[in-house]
């Protein structure tokens, strides 16, 4: 059986990466979104808010998991972005990653939207709790860049050395932290595909323009704002703390740039034409 | 003390796998259904929704601990099938183990149902909330392959090497989160057994018949549909994920053949009839 | 500062012992009482009976801290006791350990009846809901022998082998699930110093002989039945389990039997007069 | 762009220092302060008291993972407070540590106001909870008593062995665990910083002198208590249990002393007129 599946094996690693985002923001919407409908049409019996911030967080440990090993599980444009304009990323590949991501999100709404086939279940993050598109703009901005804040935070080998197993469990908790204290007014959407996937799923299933029109048209808001916070805690972190770090002494640096950008090196020599960093 | 317990060692592998899976079972349904006991009787006085969710999740987590050195702790016919399936388990072992999980279940349902001996719990995972059984095939498929998805991604140690004791409690937040996402309608047996067990249990102690025919009679449901799903997972991850990792160089891979298949390669030793994968 | 604390050193191991199980009792009942009191005296606003469970299971991680390294954290008179039957640990040290254990849970509540001065929090653990004293007593057997049975299978090296760091988060987490799963109906005690401690104290601060007479005057129950269940999940671990694994060849034999048996072994050399296992 | 932020880099370490802990309280505040913000304004839809405790808990782990390699995380002017008083920390560092943090908490403070722009949020700990004001004080010691005693605990190598990374996250559980036991009735600040900032925040933005009035004009009390409770607990651990470690042997000692002090070692090597302990 192992050996009939060896001979799908895909050697590209580009295929291999846009497979394994994919895969993984599925995992994360699945879980996430799952969650939220669960809550919504139980009318709380079955789970309350914080359910759904667990929901999300525990999704994005689980979606990390998945895809971590092969295409470093960013899951989200908005970070895919903060790494192409640090240079951590080419950024021939930022379309195609985000392509896949949104994909992932629009196959899990699918698939959450079948379990309550019938049921009204209001999937995208956003749609009917927005008082006010700049509080929105706001919240947004200021989600992402504590998330991203987060990320660098614990991924920064120079700052606390944490173990590669437990970086998945560590952007869960962020995601939990964000939820429960900045979720409130506008879903924490955090990432333009958990909002554009279900979104598009919503419209073929039957919701047709409304979930574009809805709250003003500010369908673009959950796009853009995070791209944004995504930038702005990326700088807050470099400026605050980690450019500020000591220079290494020649015989360490190796092994901790190795540390840290292993994974864009390997896929450099991969696709040389690729790196073009800002 | 300890040396009179030495007589009673039994040097049989299989016994020694028969026994650690019957109490790795027990652990997690006595505190997965103690939870559901707990909520049901109390009227969510002594507990939630999200109580019974860590209610399983920390039943896996402890029952995993209780048997993983011995037998691997499949604790799910489902998982046991899978993994004979992909040639990792030999097939001659399924209808033990199977057995000895039904067996577990069974145990830990009657110490729970004397704990509220006299008052009405129920125990079976999907007696009463049944809708549709389309609907619930479909959520347990659905389930019971997030649940292989999580596991797989969780010990494939060539996406992300997780040390053996964090495993027990990520295959326990994996059970966290389906119980948030899709727990709601048909109440995620995700296994046979937790299905099986208690339901022979409440048949013997005095719901009768009933118990295998509430709902049209759709008690095997959740013992066909988690096998299914099961396979389903396993095969998503497989073709999205592990088998396009690139083969290993010839001094690395024993060492690492050895981490994922090493308790099978140990069983095979033991009993060299037994191995007869696909 | 310091060099003027090193001043107040005691060497004798016996009394950091006494200290440090002290001084572990207290951090759980701190905890573990202040979150009872905690939501009762602010009628579930401030907490609901999942903080009461967690306010034990982190009461215990922490305790545990506080003392392991000294003491070996047992604090438990059930736990001291089934490790001395074990020969794990010598009987002559048994009745101080008890004393110290419930000295310190006799401080922690009157720590935090002091906050609630004036209000009536209803500290014992289980003096009012009471239903049946033989259900109760069941229900503290089966609680206490599903903690040893946790205990043990963390603590076995040749099942999983965990490290130290974590033990005292997964002792915690084994507390949270019995809590979760069986704690309705008598309050859990799974330890004669939780609660004659601050039975102690209630009957000290003006309640008087009720604390005694209360419910029939089966006020050891919570003290009888938890030594008889860990003396009951102990064995059936051993049995199922631990007797079971291969014995160990003899040059790794030396090192796994530190691993187990180190701290005893310390204790000996230290008082070669106390060591007289069963 | 890396290369452009590296011209920003600050080679003084007090700068570095002081960043870090602005940094590292605002990210503890933004999400404590913002989940009470959440609660209070959702009216307890999006999250309960224990959302409260969370978002303290898991905003005291990032804050920590934020800064820990820089500065040491104090995030708390008591405990600069207790490290200097054990020597463990130059006096003269105390006063800007303290600045920074209050200005950390100011910072945060304003954000999270910003997103309730026009609604009425009670950000500071213990505005209109008082009820007397012995009791809060009483409550304010032994909360910050007991945070001490548990980051003692985890911090002594020669008691249990923990790595660096889980400390940050044992920190979060100590902080959720008081929440859950002790919060109740003074919103346990634990914390001058925590108090002050969202003080002067609610100060200027249009509250006026009543944030000092309120109560009877007792906003010391957040201020003073938690140092006298830090003094406390580190006196009762010291006392209790590390004091009492045996001595160690001369060539292990080195490694030890360096796990415990070398932060401060090290600052005193670039600062060499700053450490002057007591």
């Amino acid at each position: 059986m192992e050996k009939l599946l060896r001979r799908c094996r895909v050697r590209s690693l580009l295929v291999r990466e846009c497979l394994a985002e994919c895969l993984g923001v599925y995992v994360l919407i699945l879980f996430g979104c799952g969650s939220v409908a669960q809550v919504t049409t139980s009318e709380e019996k079955n789970g309350q808010y914080l359910s759904i911030n667990l929901g999300f967080a525990l999704g994005v440990t689980f979606g990390v998991f998945v895809s971590r090993g092969v295409s470093g599980a960013h899951l989200n444009p908005a970070v895919t972005l903060s790494l192409c304009v640090l240079g951590r990323h080419p950024w021939v590949k930022l379309p195609l990653y985000a392509f896949f991501q949104v994909l992932g999100a629009f196959l899990a709404a699918a698939t959450v939207g079948l379990q309550y086939y019938g049921e009204s279940t209001c999937i995208p993050a956003s749609l009917a709790t927005w008082l006010n598109v700049w509080s929105s703009f706001y919240l947004q901005v200021i989600g992402t860049a504590a998330l991203l804040l987060c990320i660098l935070a614990i991924g920064d080998r120079r700052n606390t050395s944490i173990p590669d197993y437990l970086q998945p469990l560590l952007a869960g908790a962020s995601v939990l932290v964000i939820g429960i204290s900045m979720g409130s007014n506008s879903g924490y959407a955090l990432n333009p595909a958990r909002d554009l996937g279900p979104r598009f799923f919503t419209y073929i299933a039957g919701w047709g323009d409304e979930v574009f029109k809805a709250g003003g048209g500010w369908w673009w808001v959950p796009l853009v704002a995070p791209c944004i916070g995504a930038l702005v805690g990326t700088l807050i972190y470099l400026l605050m703390v980690e450019v500020h770090h000591p220079p290494l002494s020649p015989e360490i640096q190796p092994s901790c740039q190795e540390a840290t950008e292993g994974k864009t090196l390997e896929l450099e020599g991969v696709e040389p034409d690729g790196g073009k960093p800002a």
